[in-house]
């Protein structure tokens, strides 16, 4: 999950999701048999297929533990692509090929925090994604440390020629994820020679999170890192106390010329209407640290194996369901914008897009972006669910990837899961598999197969959400 | 914490607490107005003295900000000492001293594990303390891994010239840290060449635990490491799935020549009997990650300001109360014999010692291992901390540098705490003041000092325990 799915959810999409244009379904299908009547049955397979066994956790642990994490441009993201575009065709999955995307590649090479004054100490630290380097030597500074950024701005006279760290306790991702989006230009105005931010996290065991910074393009550009949320609440009480603080920060990171990557695709084609589409899937990329088994191997595998289930269950559609493993969502998006871009001229016909990014926790429900009329729909759909507990739904559905097309008027769908302990994990060392358990991973590849198959063979559709 | 208190705790020290030797002051209190009521009044100024502000915290954070971690034989441990025997002075304690005690001086020196295959990676791992090193350039060897004890034995002819890792999940401390104490010499009787454990742990987000090993003198002494959770469970699962395992293990770990360190001594002197002692105290060294804030900075401490507040208040207890901050706890427990020995003709009027070492969470009140009568007697006395929570007294007090005196017949104590997430945090890079909260650490201070001013005061004493 990057910044930009968070700043898109609460903003754009939830405003979209509020506007109706498509309720001509909703009319045919009132009085008319309930969907959850209709697919019971074929639910109840899928459903029983799922829990069957822990072939979706198997599958997502032989994916990280054989190729880790996987960072645009690395080596090991396109092996892990071309391990997954095999054995989809193993699979017996129709059209499996992948679509290729031009991402950024950047990379991190060596760094270190070390604090210098007032005790020699190595920090505990991640350069942020998209950071530029130091000079060789490191740069080394006095830290001036604030809370917020209210604090920066009473205090930024202060600010030239320092390290300056920005302390700022955790709210909520949203809310907090701004200090590292904007913590280098916003001290680089104020002349700052870097920015450290306390890592953006709900808990910490001294494992500093990374994840994507920005520039201000009107400002000089200065390395930015964060530093373990421990880390950097020593170095407040350390300036609470009147301590000169003194770090070296050294930063090899880079960004090189842009690299070749994929996004994987793959289809069970529709019965009766093979142009109309559903979109299942999740991102394939990861930060460089941890194993990315939450962000987002496991929304990945969930959509994969979904799409396996239908196929192997004999299931046949009306429509065709489609997963997609995009490329690139952490570091820029390219992959969800080379999809979008690649079908622009089927997106009329892209009936639903849904993506898993928030970690395959046990799931609660479905989220939905559309058109009004849509949520009922989903509603009746989820009941299908409930007898896991997993029977809601509930508006914000758009997810990074699937964005791009809920712009173009495609409804957008994610799945709503347990979350209290996602950002204990995110882009960190400790983003790895045992934190899931098999049965959670299940009953989401059950949550999203139900939906993308009833939506690719009921009769009408979600409508179309409100192009932009 | 380290593993002999555990192992004591468990077998010798409960077995004492059962032991009856010294009813004398049971029956002299039957009828007796009851202690409570006797010293509810100086509680009720020690309580409100604790709970008041963050002292104790803070000084906690001033503690370990400033020293970091405080391994034996370091100059950040004889560091701290230094500066608390001159804080203590300040404070006004009287017979303020270091006690000198030799310590073992195991250095870590560089280390590492890199899985070599199935695929490069570099493996989260802390070398154990008091483990030897590997030659310059590392062991490679392939890696056999097991889930137990039980199962190497069933395997061991699989282990020559291999690392062996043992991937035993936690049950408990007590229970699962034997891997860590073990897993070297278990692993070279069969021939293996070095031992991994997954790090004995109730949570992880890849931080490695260390700790004290052992060997067993009747075989080869090989490196021992401990993994992150998550690393030896993928090397688990790789196994599982057949995959050829090797890994690189670099130690630079070596034992020098015993350094000199000191026991922390200062005193309340008694009013009126001045040679009684109550002991009270915590250990200041640490493992050499982290920084020591739960095992056992905050103990120390607690035991400090209580004995600070004692006399802040101008309380004057009958026998003299002695904080003493033991060295060299982790690695082998010599300040704890230094202090037996130093104070052998003494340990008659030793009326009670009492150690925190828990971590200073929420304490929810005493433990004790002495005669049978003495129990009756903390009860009563703990009763004056029910309005916090912390009224509850049972069998079973003693912690690692509390039980030589035990076995001298010095009854033991300590604090019961609120202990969920204890085994998150200690030994690794995760143990920092954070973890902590002030009104805690305060409580923790109001428990060990009403306790240490009513022992040391109340007309009677709590008998003694087996001598052993």
């Amino acid at each position: 999950m990057s910044f930009r799915k968070l700043s898109r959810s609460s903003t754009l999409v939830l405003a979209l999701s509020m506007i109706t244009t498509g309720s001509a379904f909703a009319q045919q299908t009132a009085g008319a048999t309930p969907l959850a009547d209709r697919y019971r049955a074929s639910a109840t397979r899928l459903l029983s297929a799922a829990l069957a066994d822990s072939s979706a956790y198997n599958r997502l642990a032989r994916l990280t533990d054989t190729f880790g994490h996987r960072l645009s441009g690395s080596a090991s993201l396109e092996a892990a692509i071309d391990w997954i575009l095999a054995e989809m065709k193993r699979d017996g999955l129709e059209n499996v090929r992948g679509e290729k995307a031009m991402v950024p590649h950047w990379v991190r090479g060596d760094e270190s925090a070390v604090l210098i004054r007032p005790r020699q100490y190595k920090l505990h630290m991640l350069g942020l994604g998209r950071s530029v380097g130091t000079p060789a030597a490191g740069i080394t500074a006095k830290v001036l440390v604030v809370g917020s950024f209210d604090e920066f701005a009473r205090r930024q006279a202060e600010a030239k020629g320092k390290i300056v760290l920005f302390d700022a306790p955790f709210v909520s991702y949203g809310e907090t994820v701004r200090y590292r989006f904007a913590a280098a230009s916003t001290a680089a105005k104020a002349g700052a020679v870097a920015a450290l931010i306390r890592s953006v996290a709900s808990n910490s065991m001294q494992n500093p999170h990374t994840g994507a910074m920005g520039y201000d393009s009107t400002v000089a550009k200065i390395p930015a890192a964060a530093l373990s949320v421990e880390d950097a609440m020593m170095l407040h009480r350390m300036s609470d106390r009147g301590d000169n603080i003194v770090v070296t920060l050294k930063m090899g990171a880079r960004t090189l010329p842009d690299a070749p990557s994929r996004n994987v695709v793959a289809e069970v084609v529709g019965s009766e209407k093979p142009d109309e589409v559903v979109v299942l899937g999740g991102h394939i990329d990861s930060w460089d640290v941890g194993q990315g088994a939450m962000d987002d191997g496991g929304g990945s595998v969930a959509a994969w194996e979904a799409v396996r289930l239908i196929k192997q269950l004999g299931l046949k559609p009306r429509r065709t369901i489609r997963v997609v493993l995009w490329t690139n969502e952490e570091t820029s998006g390219r992959g969800a914008l080379a999809y979008r871009d690649a079908h622009a001229t089927e997106l009329n016909n892209h009936v639903m897009a849904m993506e898993s990014d928030n970690g395959v926790f046990k799931p609660l429900g479905y989220r939905i972006s559309g058109p009004d009329s849509a949520l009922a729909i989903v509603r009746d759909i989820a009941s299908l669910l409930s007898g896991i507990g997993a029977g809601s739904a509930a508006p914000g559905g758009s997810e990074a990837d699937v964005g791009p097309l809920l712009e173009r008027g495609v409804p957008a769908m994610s799945l709503a899961v347990e979350g209290t302990r996602y950002f204990w994990y995110h882009h960190s060392e400790a983003d790895t598999i045992d934190k899931l358990n098999p049965r959670d991973i299940a009953e989401c590849v059950a949550l999203m197969a139900v939906m993308a198959y009833v939506v690719a063979d009921m009769p009408g559709t979600l409508g179309r959400a409100a192009a932009h």
